[in-house]
């Protein structure tokens, strides 16, 4: 098409120097012939919204296969989907690979941090993509950096503010998807400061391994409390950026890494399955290990110390509603059995609920409580402790499972999986 | 960019009533600030092709960020990528995920099979947009289905037939990424017939779950001789895409499949870290079962059967090999150790050889022989066995670990994957 242009303006400058009725039509034929493409290629990046999500399966419907999943009973209510607001924190090799996951599944808002550029900023840059993949979403950019205090102010206000349309306010889930220690521990403070469930994500230097993190303030470790830097030994796993180093990129890893970070974030969202409290990813043996982090009664983060100090406040609370749900959920198991004629031989889902951490002493089923110098084999802290970390006063208790018996599946877990 | 042509169409109809130079100027003015932008869009979507894959860190160099996996240890030589074909069956929610990755990691030739159509042959949309994202990628599109006899002549062909540039002959890998079960057995047939690697993939019906597996023909099982519909109770595996149904997708568990998918295969093509025999993803739980299966000698599957006594007959010879390489390590090792000394803290990274299943009988390490009645707790059957199916000759071995161990296992697993 630029060539084509290009004509076009040797044609104007000839008709200028000489008025040539034929000339003018040739030119009119050659733009009417440039009009169609350029509506085409319009057309096909954008469609337009559509109001309600059917299940209805027909080539016009784009939410068919997803509302599958009510069907198919592992979703409730897969529209309620539009009703969220989910930020996106970092729009690099993982965050843009997530948000283009939220935008095909439909979510209702997505908020986009980044202060790169490429041409234009990430965040527009992106915008621009996302609204011609599904323009049912509301797509807001921030090309800021939260690291600055005019930034993370910013960052700060937007995560409470209402959206346009009035619909939302605040958001209801943070993905970091940053490259760097300092950008994880503001995101950390942002959530401690406003009680924001969060999830956060990296990918190895050398790009052969990777994880997720769901932080739920006073409830779970956050950044700040758990010693960020433990890591699976046996699994390379390394969440910094070091400067200077140009660190490697794996399209396949970023893939593993964002499917897994959005997969959990729906669960979380549309209250199906387990969310994951960890999940390593590490690719050179298909190996995923999983843990829990329990919050650190010293830690360095005063917001993070008063939501644990509010969450303990509300434990009789939660137990209760716990006992009143699970009666009623028995005695309404006693009438009605779910799932039980089902032709796809679906398992009843496990109820979201499940993935909060019971705080009684009793009956903790955490692997791993941090501040404790008495880690679980396999892992390993990479750097010394801050010098404010402390031996916490919460006792360590593992459930069913005591440490020697966790060693001793380890050692029967990498024997499985080496060979 | 519509809406200018067609003012454009207008001022060309007036110029035609009535001569005015100033109007022809303001005309190419219009006209020159359409270059601009579609040159920039143009110029964003191809680059020109690159002669060499270059680690240096620059921001015209695509590759640095794949070039410093050598740099780090991981790979010993990144660049051999661009001496690879892979093949892929079937360009939808997976197959089309895995073409953009591999594009992405700059593989030399990637072969496209399938026969739908998206307005244009889904092949054709495909190269069209791959070639955009990476032109130093020899794209080939295949729009057949090759269940058909024409279909399949084609396929096998394509499969064994020189680049046009000469420089590959046949293909290294295949990657299956189809939806159903005769599509799969026909690529079975090929693979088998040729004595070609491949890795077949699949995701369930209702879209929370999947697999990867990799067949060897001769020493893994078959897609044939194998139960394919044998599947890990509590990960609910569906490989079938059943008539008249319409199956649920998500973007997440295709994005994942797709990464563990192409992982390993980078893995298996540039020899490092361990190729997953099978990995499962249960997206519910997040748990990832692996297995391993031996050739049924009984298979129905004659190209099947003729393989694995190819694959028994060079037993002394592949036995010969691997003590002589293994005596060239030890003493290399004790003249040079690797990696000890490394910055990074990476370890050495495990031969690609290890994987290949020892067919001794003594020191077995698989968890899974196929033929056998006695599944491990966990998985069953999904569909009764088929007539030709018989009990194989070959004696099931478990290595160090018994069934009971692996009962018992299992139950620790399950425990901590659901606390």
């Amino acid at each position: 098409m630029e060539e084509e242009l290009r004509a076009l303006l040797r044609d104007l400058d000839a008709l200028k120097q000489r008025p040539d009725p034929a000339a003018i039509d040739r030119m009119r034929e050659r733009v009417a012939g440039m009009v169609t493409p350029v509506a085409v290629a319009a057309g096909a990046a954008a469609r337009s919204k559509i109001k309600d999500m059917s299940a209805e399966v027909v080539d016009s419907n784009p939410y068919s296969r997803l509302m599958a999943l009510q069907r198919m009973g592992i979703v409730d209510n897969y529209e309620r989907i539009r009703d969220y607001s989910v930020a996106i924190v970092g729009i690099g090799g993982v965050g843009s690979v997530a948000a283009e996951m939220l935008t095909r599944c439909g979510i209702g808002r997505l908020l986009l941090y980044d202060y790169d550029t490429v041409g234009m900023t990430k965040t527009d840059a992106a915008v621009q993509t996302l609204s011609g993949i599904n323009p049912d979403v509301a797509l807001e950019s921030y090309s800021l950096n939260i690291t600055t205090v005019k930034g993370f102010e910013t960052f700060l206000g937007s995560l409470k503010a209402r959206s346009s349309d009035g619909h939302n306010t605040g958001v209801d889930l943070v993905l970091s998807c940053v490259d760097n220690y300092e950008a994880r521990m503001v995101v950390n403070q942002a959530c401690n400061e406003l009680g924001q469930t969060w999830m956060e994500s990296g990918v190895s230097e050398d790009a052969v391994s990777g994880h997720i993190q769901l932080l739920v303030p006073g409830e779970t470790a956050c950044f700040a409390c758990a010693p960020p830097l433990v890591v699976a030994s046996g699994v390379d796993e390394r969440t910094l950026k070091r400067e200077g180093v140009c660190a490697a990129s794996l399209p396949t890893t970023m893939g593993v890494v964002a499917g897994l970070l959005v997969q959990n974030a729906l669960k979380y969202l549309l209250k199906f399955g387990q969310v994951s409290p960890y999940l390593g990813y590490n690719s050179l043996k298909d190996y995923f290990p999983t843990m829990e982090m329990k919050p650190n009664p010293q830690c360095s983060n005063p917001a993070c110390v008063q939501r644990q100090k509010e969450y303990m406040q509300l434990k009789p609370a939660r137990d209760a509603a716990a006992k009143a749900k699970m009666e009623a959920e028995a005695s309404a198991a006693d009438e009605c059995p779910v799932h039980l004629d089902n032709d796809w031989n679906i398992r009843q889902v496990i109820p979201h609920d499940c993935i909060v951490v019971d705080d009684s002493d009793t009956a903790t089923p955490s692997i791993l409580s941090t501040g404790t110098d008495s880690l679980p084999e396999g892992l390993v802290r990479e750097l010394p402790n801050a010098d404010s970390y402390q031996e916490p006063v919460a006792p360590v208790t593992s459930g069913a499972i005591d440490d020697d018996d966790l060693e001793e599946l380890q050692r029967q877990l990498d024997a499985l999986n080496s060979s």
